[in-house]
């Protein structure tokens, strides 16, 4: 087997890796029990991944084929490694995680980063901190301090949204079931990116999603507890 | 074989039915090719029903034994039928259908009342109309013309929240992907719910998502179709 390659968005440390598309990635690999080797990569660095064809990652190369976008990487890894643990269950169960990776997309990912966009900003490379802060303003139509004033009490409405993904996790462990599939792995990208830059509580304590989160960050042997980031 | 039965939510007229739980259970029922007689109920019909230890539908009597919730019942379906289509693809679907459950009853189902319940009371059966403007009136803090005003305004902010249904029906046409599953039914309850008791358009005509709520209309030759509504 060829060693896999994953291009991943790092902060002003190497280490620190914080892309919640990329967590995605890292942790289908990890499900697959395939091993990578992870190479870091700044916002600004699109030459790099361009033989991927677009600009941002993950970008996975796997025996010289370039592959971006965490869904089609997933789709790839399970194309590619059948007789490895499936990320779906069955073909059914890939079209049924499509609608968490547009949930995720669209409701739970834009809900966090309104509430850590400036911790983002703290923790991206001094190279992309113009290019950041210009890109994320323009998508905004705000500055990054304005994006994230008043996010104690906007925390609520957030938690609030999480109500179909509570009740699901207080009914089963994972969203797999029993045991974690792809959509876990979607959905906890988010809650892995925002632990891996901010302090801010985005969950209560008690909430069932956080011992879901918990459960999460202990899979294969601790693999997103021990990325650098903040105890939540 | 014995004789499935099936206790659905009837409007005014008998073969008005119009509850989104039920139209889950009957696609479900139609989908494992099992015949059904159904039984009309109204909301004050308690005594009725209480064989199922509960006061809702639906209530399915399968060879003697009751019952009732729509997830329940699509569990059973799945376990005592197991030579049949299957409604989750495998255990894993089964688990990933969960949080659509959750999506419809706690996002998708709430936003459409606000737009249509007006609408439902003037369908319901007359011994109903009391209980369900005196329950619903208490449940959301306003009478009932209070909760339906303005919903042409705020029928956006309702088909916003469909992005990730949108999303998932622009990459492929069912939700189980190339054909339904029971995540389809739980999502199309919701709108054929709406359809049933009320001529409001909540989606634009040229949504992907009406483009599949059509696809599911015709399913088993028109089940969902042929059913005493209006046409949206």
């Amino acid at each position: 087997m060829a060693m896999l390659e994953l291009y991943e968005l790092a902060g002003a440390e190497e280490d620190r890796r914080f892309s919640p598309f990329c967590w995605r990635t890292r942790l289908a690999l990890a499900h697959k029990g395939l091993p990578v080797e992870t190479i870091p990569w700044r916002f600004t660095e699109k030459d790099r991944i361009a033989p991927s064809g677009q600009g941002r990652v993950p970008v996975l190369v796997d025996d010289g084929r370039w592959i971006a976008d965490s869904w089609a990487i997933a789709g790839h890894l399970e194309e590619a490694y059948p007789d490895r643990p499936s990320l779906f269950g069955d073909a059914a169960g890939r079209a049924l995680s499509r609608f968490y990776n547009n949930w995720a997309d669209t409701v739970l990912n834009p809900g966090l980063i309104r509430l850590t966009l400036l911790d983002i900003w703290r923790h991206v490379h001094d190279k992309d901190r113009d290019y950041f802060r210009r890109s994320r303003e323009e998508r905004f139509g705000q500055s990054l301090e304005a994006v994230a004033a008043d996010r104690e009490e906007r925390v609520a409405a957030f938690r609030q949204s999480l109500t179909p993904l509570r009740l699901t996790l207080q009914a089963q462990p994972f969203l797999g079931g029993e045991a974690p599939l792809y959509a876990d792995y979607i959905v906890f990208g988010g809650f892995q990116w925002v632990r891996c830059i901010s302090d801010f509580a985005v969950l209560a304590p008690d909430d069932p999603v956080a011992a879901w989160r918990g459960r999460m960050l202990g899979l294969f042997d601790g693999l997103a507890a021990k990325a650098k980031g903040y105890s939540v």
